[in-house]
């Protein structure tokens, strides 16, 4: 039940940690979201978009040992007691819908989605707790072909937004070569996972802590600026500059990037089979001239606890400025792996896939700070607005209005209660280029009054002693049959094109 | 944490009442909604988005006199205890969002927004607990020019979707005039809220349940064929009568319907002022040229409580096969009204508002039951795909498939295990109008097969002696140098154009 009638008031705000979007980002998301799509398509994926809730055993996110969900997700319980939780990443209801789809599906099965998740987090600046993903997946495909290949669209599509090749990297690594340098400082087996996992975090942070800061996630832990301290996977020191060593050994060339890494994983059975898959992904790059746009770094492992294979991230290597006024590199803008678990969860049997996430807030700020007319060349000039002075003609006004809109022309009718002044005024804030005025006077002649807001605010701005001045004037005011608006307004229309 | 590496399996499937889309549908909604924007755009309304969580107090959500959110929507605690919801539909929240940004806003705002709308209701055949709603408000005016214009604005917007005129109609009523009906039936008051509610709904079914449905639900109740029982709204029997009376008002033109309802109304100077702003909104229709298309008709009053005056709805008038096979009207696609009470349960101080939703899903579907092009005529080719015969020659097959890319081409390197049998089932599974073939054969030539596959199919079907069997075999597979692949699948899309 609305509680409309009740007569205490209700304080409007957004929940923490959510958003508003107004015109300007609705329109640039939208023309970003676009451009991904063709690109998606042209590599033979194709859409399919899963619910915002699921069971929260679906999306394997019960706390360990227990039945309540984790706290990192939204979740309530259906009438049936049975829990539901909003997604909180497309990756989760993807590998959900493809066990239950599994059958009518052609494989390897290459698909994309975009949509808001939900993460049910403290929220602070920048940080929200609703937030659109851009995923793309193919499911059914052993081959790191498969990985290559989403890797060589991920470099197109932010080759199609208008990102130079000099302005951006996709960075590949290898989950085994990891385990394989972990083995060999030795580190591995099954009891190690909540180690490992903190490793994989500790060397995530690199391009933002950097090696020193890396150094004591992986030793004792951190101490952050905020006086927060990061429990560290308390290596030994040796095994510490042993993957240190590691994550720094990329060199100029794919080639001897990939000898370094052979030399770091020593007799690693899994070691070597990460190095071998690299060099094969290595191989299709060159073969489709993606060398050098798409480069093998072993300072790349993605926070997920989930990849098993080859990960990859979309870096924007260009300066911007941080909160501090310094020049920093953009940075990540999405990223992505081979996950063959997920689907396992559900069918009991591997089903491999490799999937990538582009961050669509991030890459709309991208293309922001780059001034992308993608995104900020978007044409906002608002409607023609025809004011309405007698009210009880507003039939009248109303016919001028639809002529416009019969045009083509976007307009409206004034729909408030203030005076002319106050019209024009909010014809102003809604960026209208012109007016269309009809008073007694005019009526009576059968004409009305167009007025060019553009010029006219131009001309407001200017002097009175500038020579076109009087001959500017009557082009920025002027009468016309009424018969004649909607040619009128095309013209002053076509001046600001 | 992620639970993948759990032995034990996770059933899929989706929660009850919610829905996965396929490609089909993703686009066909999507050319709609496009469509539908540009409408929009041209009356001058412009994109605003609220998140989907919103305070359960803003939504104004709560039970009645209880600290517990209604049943109705999915809803969770916040960490500090206030509950949060599910937005249940696209005008509460622009409610909040209007309230909390006031004076920010050129007034009268005229705004639009499309999106996921949640309830959490008993979900069954074609009910679902998740649907997209496109909803168009104009808050500050408070006159019902702004509810005139949203109604030629739902007008257009048919037509630009392929509607043609004889196939629909916009159709208005206003509560006042309703409320004057029940005043001269001695029904009026406070203390009627709800039984006048209950009135409201059973209006609301006069299309679904015919007269004497309607009759049973204004006074004792009814049971419906599951069985379930309808509470009614007690009326006397003059009362029904009387109301009925006037929901049968309608008269071929306008201005006679707009009689039969002065009459209804008698002295109720409520009613009056209804049927006023009747006859202006009349009015500008007519001086639009709308009238027939837009008609003012008693029996339209919709089943929410918080509509203060006019209220229409966007009726399909063409005939599809119901459930049982039997002709039925396709029916309302969308309704609004005035809602001059949602913003001041914030503001405190009556802000005017009106707007109209359309039910997306309906309205995708009636675009099907009209073979509209804007939702089936899209082109859902599959991509050009390259077969893999030898492994070990990835490189190359991947060289191909990024020249098909490069050349704008919609391809794909097949990422599978399987035979070359299975790869050209896979290119049919996925509509593929073409594969391209290199064995060691053709490779030591330095060619490549190129195989229309839509050719291919209908030779399948034809007979070996029509004339032309030879020369269209030929057609259908032939070879070319790995130079001239590009140009020669170019060749083989242009025959299925």
């Amino acid at each position: 039940m609305t509680d409309s009638s009740s007569p205490s008031t209700v304080k409007a705000r957004l929940p923490r940690g959510f958003a508003d979007r107004g015109p300007a980002e609705i329109g640039a998301t939208n023309s970003m979201l676009e451009a991904i799509r063709a690109s998606y398509e042209l590599y033979g994926f194709e859409a399919v978009e899963t619910p915002f809730v699921e069971y929260t055993e679906a999306l394997g996110k019960f706390l360990p040992d227990q039945d309540r969900p984790n706290e990192g997700v939204f979740s309530f319980q259906d009438d049936d007691e049975q829990w539901l939780s909003l997604r909180y990443d497309l990756t989760a209801p993807l590998a959900r819908y493809v066990a239950e789809n599994y059958d009518k599906l052609a494989k390897p099965y290459r698909s994309y989605r975009m949509g808001w998740v939900f993460r049910n987090e403290k929220p602070g600046p920048g940080r929200f707790r609703q937030f659109m993903q851009f995923d793309a997946d193919t499911v059914g495909s052993a081959s790191v072909a498969a990985d290559a290949e989403i890797c060589m669209m991920a470099a197109d599509t932010l080759e199609r937004l208008g990102i130079g090749r000099s302005d951006f990297v996709i960075k590949v690594n290898n989950r085994k070569v990891l385990d394989g340098v972990l083995e060999a400082a030795g580190l591995e087996g099954e009891g190690r996972a909540a180690q490992k996992l903190i490793v994989l975090r500790a060397i995530d942070k690199l391009d933002r802590l950097g090696a020193d800061g890396v150094r004591m996630l992986l030793g004792p832990g951190r101490k952050d600026e905020s006086g927060d301290f990061t429990r560290g996977a308390d290596l030994a020191a040796s095994a510490i500059e042993r993957i240190l060593a590691f994550t720094a050994a990329r060199a100029p060339t794919n080639a001897a990037t990939l000898d370094n890494l052979a030399a770091a994983v020593g007799a690693s059975a899994r070691g070597q089979e990460g190095v071998a898959e690299l060099r094969e992904m290595a191989a299709l790059f060159a073969a489709a001239g993606y060398e050098g746009r798409i480069l093998i770094d072993p300072a790349v492992v993605r926070g997920l606890e989930y990849y098993t294979g080859p990960v990859y991230e979309a870096e924007l290597t260009f300066e911007v400025k941080d909160e501090h006024g310094r020049p920093v590199r953009f940075g990540s803008v999405g990223g992505g792996g081979r996950y063959d678990g997920l689907v396992a969860r559900f069918r009991g049997e591997p089903v491999p896939a490799t999937g990538f996430s582009i961050g669509v807030s991030r890459l709309v700020s991208a293309l922001r700070a780059m001034n992308s007319p993608l995104v900020s060349g978007r044409n906002l000039r608002g409607p023609v607005v025809v004011l309405v002075l007698d009210r009880d003609q507003m039939p009248r006004y109303q016919k001028i209005v639809s002529d416009l809109r019969a045009a083509g022309i976007r307009a409206e009718l004034y729909l408030g209660s203030a005076g002319m002044n106050a019209q024009l005024k909010y014809a102003d804030r809604r960026g209208s280029p012109c007016a269309v005025i009809q008073g007694s006077n005019e009526r009576e002649k059968g004409e009305a009054t167009i007025r060019d807001l553009v010029l006219g605010a131009e001309l407001a701005a200017s002097t009175k002693d500038r020579a076109d001045y009087l001959e500017l004037r009557q082009r920025a005011q002027f009468a016309v049959a009424e018969g004649n608006i909607v040619d009128a307004v095309k013209e002053v229309l076509s001046r600001s094109k």
